[in-house]
């Protein structure tokens, strides 16, 4: 029951779309991750995503509709949701999703992280 | 899928030990509570909670040890742990739990709050 400091946390990695697990709680990871760029199209299907912004400012494209989120704003991309997030300038990201979830959803590809690392 | 900022929802109530219900993912709630002064000693039986401080500073009690929450730190509670939030000043706390969580766990009483409020 230690208490976790985000800022801590985050100054210990660099790389971007790679999120670290940062605690865990019922069935979810909570991971940081720096988003820097666009990523890939993909939607997960059977986990609901929540992207808190911590730093930064990032859009969240939608097929329909964007989102932008700024720093103590966040959003849940439901289950089967398409999402592309697009970062102009580097970001800091706290997500919470099941550990089941897999960063690309079903993508996979060079930009999936298949084994999470803990920080 | 639209966004939430955390300080316009905590402009919305100033009541103190009533979580508000500001997103739900999976077999979650994400809450917004506001503490002030000590609650009362709990546990939740079969889930784990997460407290994220969002303004002041929160101190968590444990039995055998305790920790203090300042902004952008967080801790996980897991099930069975008792524990006891302790605010000497108002804080500001987002919450993580299972859907099936009461705010006092096992201890029903006149600061259980059994229907949540949305925001």
């Amino acid at each position: 029951m230690d208490k976790v400091n985000l800022r801590d946390k985050f100054a210990l990695f660099d790389d971007h779309w790679s999120p670290k697990i940062v605690g865990e709680l019922n069935d979810s990871y909570v991971k940081l991750a720096k988003f820097k760029g666009e990523f890939v199209w993909h939607h997960h299907a059977n986990e609901d995503e929540l992207f808190l912004l911590v730093r930064g400012s990032l859009l969240i494209k939608f097929r329909d509709h964007e989102v932008r989120l700024e720093p103590g704003e966040f959003v849940i991309v439901p289950r089967g949701v398409e999402h592309l997030p697009v970062a102009e300038q580097e970001v800091e990201v706290l997500l919470l999703e099941p550990k089941s979830t897999l960063n690309t959803g079903e993508k996979i590809g060079a930009r999936t992280v298949a084994d999470l690392q803990r920080i």
